[in-house]
C-alpha cells in the first residue's frame, strides 16, 4: 500500500490541504470540529507528515539559532528579548545556545550547523573564536555576527560604533573636569576585539583633549562582570595616586566598581565618577544610577534579523557587510550628582 | 565522478578517519599541522560531510531543546544553568526556546519537533498547554515535562512535591504564631496546575493546624513576578483585617510583596512575615533576605536529562513516570528577625 499523502487526508476529511497542514503544524486557527475531522482522517490513513524529508528538499527548518556566551548576562538577556519578537514576525522561531565563550563549543556548533539543515541561519556573539577563526568557516550557514567587523568576511557584522561610543564616554568624563581617568575591561588578546575597541576610544578621547594616558590606570579583566569591576577598582584604589573617574567596559563592571568605591568610603561621583556601557536595567535602578553608553538594542535586533533572513532567502553568495546601529550616552547619577 | 567520502579524505591526508571527523566537527584536539593537512585534502576532493543524511538514517541530531516560558525569569535562568552542563556531559547540546507561555507557540514547537529530527528530545516547562492538551500529542518526540504529574501520560514528569513543600512553608508561618495567613499566586484554571498545588498545600497546613482559611486572603495573580506580588499585597493591606503572614508562590512575588510592605511602613517580619518559593539568587541578597522553599535544581536537572537520554536511546515505547527531586525550607530574615 502506498504511503498516505496530505492530499489523501484532505480528501477524506473534506477540507483543503492547507487546513490539514494547519492542523499538522499545530496552528490554532482551525475550529475544533475541523481539527477533529482532520485528526480522524490522519489516524484512519496512518498519515505521517515527513517534515524532515521536506526540509532535506527545501533546506529550511524555520528555526534560527542565536549563540551567546552567557544567557544570564543582562545585556544578552535584553538583546534576546529584542531579537525573538522580530524573528517571529519574520516567520522564524529562535533557539538559543549558550557557548560559555568556549572556543571548542563555538566552533563545533557552527561546524555542525554549516553541514546541516538543523537551522536556517545563526546570529552569533563571538567570545571564544576570533574573526580570523571565523573567516575560515564553511560559508554554507547564513551567519550574522554581533559586533564590529575588523576584516573581510563572507558573513555580516551588526554592532554599534564602539570606538566612537567609547570616545564619547571618556569625553563626558573629561568634560566634567576629570583628568586621571581609568579604564576597566581591557582584553589585549585575539578574542578581546570588543574590549580593544573600547580601549582605542579611551585613548582617542585622551589624545583629542591633549591628555596623556597613565598606563597604570588601564586595567584588564577576564570577563565583564561585577566581580571584575569590584576587583579592578580595589587595584586602582591601592595606587599612590588613584583615578578621579573610571570608564567601565560594561554596566556590570561599573556596578562592581561602584560597590567597591562605596564600601571604601568614596563618594560617587564627587570623588570618583563612573560610566558604564550597555544600558542594562540593573544600572538604571542602581544606587547611584549608572551613566552609560546605550546601544540601540532594538535596532541591533532588527538589522541582525533582517540581514539574516535576506541571506537565508538569497540563492547567490552574499558579500559580508558591516551594519551600524545607533547608540547614545545617558548621563545619570554616577557622573552627574543630583 | 563519485562523491568523495570521509575515508578518501583520511587516505589523502594520511590520517585516520576519526581525525578527519574531529576536524570536520571542529573538535579542538587536533594539531594545527594535522588540521591543515585535512583541510587541504577536503578542499582538493571537494568533500562535503552529509550530516543531515546521516541524521535522517539514525534519527539523531545531538541537540535537545529546553522550552521555558521566560528566559529572563531567574528560576528558569538558574535551572537552565543546571541543565546545560549535565546534558553536555551526556553528549547533548542544549538549545533553548522561550514560549512566552503562548499556547499556540508551545503546541507548534512540540508538533514540529515530533515530526522532525530537529531535536532528539525536549525538556518542557509548560505554561500555555495543560496536561490534557499534552496527553494527545504525538509520542514520537522523547519528552520530559517539568512539574508534577496529574494524569497518566506517555512522557515523564520531574518536579518537587509541591503540595508537601507548600504545606511546610505555611506550617513554618503557623509555627511562628501567625494565624491570618495570606496566599499570593493562585491560578484556578487548567494551565495553573503548579499554582493550584501550592494552594492545596496552603489549605492542608491550615487543616492540619485546625485553622480556617479566610478566602479573602487567597489572591490570584496572572504571573509570578514582582509586580504581581506588589499589587496583591496592596489589595491585602486594603482589607479591614490584613494578614500577619504571606505565603508567596515564587520569590519574585515575595520580593514584590516585601517592597509594598516596606513602602507602606510595615516591618518584615515583625508586622508581616513573608515566605517565597524557588530560592533564586535575588532572594538571598534581598533586604530582608527572603525565606523560601528551595527546590533541588541540580537534582531536577540530573533527573530530567537522565530520563530524557534514556527515552532517546530506548527503542521501545516507555511509560511515563513521575520523578521527585528534593526540596528544603530555608528560613531567612523575612520570617525570622535577626
Amino acid at each position: 500500500m502506498r504511503e498516505a499523502t496530505l492530499r489523501d487526508v484532505a480528501e477524506l476529511a473534506g477540507v483543503s490541504p492547507r487546513t490539514v497542514s494547519n492542523v499538522v503544524n499545530g496552528y490554532a486557527k482551525v475550529t475544533e470540529l475541523t481539527r477533529e475531522k482532520v485528526e480522524r482522517a490522519i489516524a484512519q490513513l496512518g498519515y505521517r507528515p515527513n517534515v524532515l524529508a521536506r526540509h532535506l528538499a527545501t533546506g529550511r527548518s524555520g528555526q534560527i539559532v542565536v549563540m551567546v556566551p552567557y544567557l544570564d548576562t543582562p545585556y544578552f538577556a535584553e538583546l534576546l528579548q529584542a531579537i525573538i519578537p522580530v524573528a517571529r514576525r519574520e516567520g522564524y522561531n529562535v533557539l538559543i545556545d549558550q557557548s560559555d565563550g568556549d572556543r571548542e563549543h563555538e566552533g563545533q556548533l557552527i561546524g555542525q550547523a554549516s553541514h546541516h539543515a538543523l537551522f536556517d541561519g545563526m546570529i552569533y556573539s563571538p567570545l571564544g573564536l576570533s574573526q580570523e577563526d571565523l573567516s575560515g568557516r564553511d560559508p554554507a550557514l547564513p551567519l550574522v555576527v554581533l559586533g564590529e567587523r575588523t576584516s573581510e568576511a563572507n558573513f555580516d557584522h551588526v554592532g554599534i560604533d564602539d570606538v566612537a561610543a567609547s570616545t564619547e564616554a571618556v569625553q563626558h568624563l573629561i568634560g566634567l573636569g576629570r583628568c586621571r581617568i581609568a579604564a576597566i575591561g581591557d582584553q589585549p588578546y585575539p578574542t578581546g576585539e570588543a574590549a580593544q575597541r573600547r580601549t582605542k576610544g579611551f585613548r582617542a578621547a585622551h589624545a583629542a583633549a591633549g591628555l596623556a594616558v597613565d598606563e597604570s590606570l588601564v586595567i584588564g579583566t577576564p570577563r565583564f562582570n561585577r566581580v571584575d569591576g569590584a576587583q579592578a577598582m580595589e587595584r586602582l584604589l591601592a595606587l599612590e595616586n588613584p583615578p578621579d573617574a573610571v570608564f567601565c567596559y560594561s554596566d556590570l563592571v561599573a556596578l562592581g566598581a561602584v560597590h567597591t568605591l562605596v564600601r571604601r568610603g568614596f563618594r560617587v561621583p564627587e570623588d570618583v565618577a563612573v560610566i558604564g556601557y550597555d544600558d542594562i536595567e540593573d544600572g538604571r535602578y542602581g544606587l547611584p544610577t549608572i551613566s552609560t553608553i546605550a546601544p540601540d538594542k532594538q535596532e541591533i535586533a532588527r538589522l541582525a534579523v533582517e540581514r539574516l533572513v535576506m541571506r537565508i532567502k538569497s540563492k547567490e553568495p552574499v558579500a559580508g557587510v558591516d551594519l551600524r546601529a545607533g547608540h547614545r550616552l545617558i548621563a545619570r547619577q554616577s557622573t552627574l550628582a543630583q
